[in-house]
């Protein structure tokens, strides 16, 4: 039991659209990712997600409007509803969402990852 | 659905060791208390607890070690482990939890909250 500091763990890689998992806890994880450009459309039928930003700028695109995200800002994106996160420059967003959960949610694309590597 | 900025969050309370409910997801919430001083010793023997600081310093004092936590630091607390918040000067804390835990765990204490306000 230590203490996981964000940016030592966002140093430990560099792939865009790469969830890395830093924690479980009752049957969630929590994952870090860097983002950069457009991310697919998608919707997860059974899991909330909430997307939390640390450093740089998201926007999540839903079908009637967008949201926007600064660092010490968050968003809960509710099971079933479409959308498309996206950022203009580097962003580092921390995901908090249950274990299993596919980042590209009903979608099975090129950039689906099957594994989200510990760090 | 819209952002959640922290630091607007933080500023709609002042009482310490009082946690905030700003979102719930998968069964789980997301609350934020402000703390200083010493918590109770507890333990939580269902539910894994997570700790994020956002501002200040939180020690985390356990039977047989301390773990401390600076701004962008978080650590997981496991269900059944015994631990005892405190914090020098106010202290800014996120935690994930599941619905329903009760912050002091299974003890009742004078500080013990029933309810958590939604800001």
């Amino acid at each position: 039991m230590k203490a996981i500091n964000l940016e030592e763990k966002y140093q430990a890689f560099e792939e865009k659209w790469s969830p890395h998992l830093i924690a479980e806890l009752n049957g969630q994880q929590v994952l870090l990712a860097k983002v950069e450009g457009d991310f697919v459309w998608h919707a997860h039928e059974e899991e909330d997600e909430l997307f939390h930003v640390i450093k740089g700028k998201l926007t999540i695109d839903f079908r009637d409007k967008s949201v926007e995200l600064l660092p010490g800002e968050l968003l809960v994106v509710p099971k079933g509803v479409e959308h498309r996160p996206r950022a203009e420059e580097e962003t580092w967003i921390m995901l908090f969402e249950p274990l299993g959960i596919k980042h590209t949610g009903g979608r099975t694309t090129a950039i689906t990852k099957s594994h989200y590597p510990r760090i």
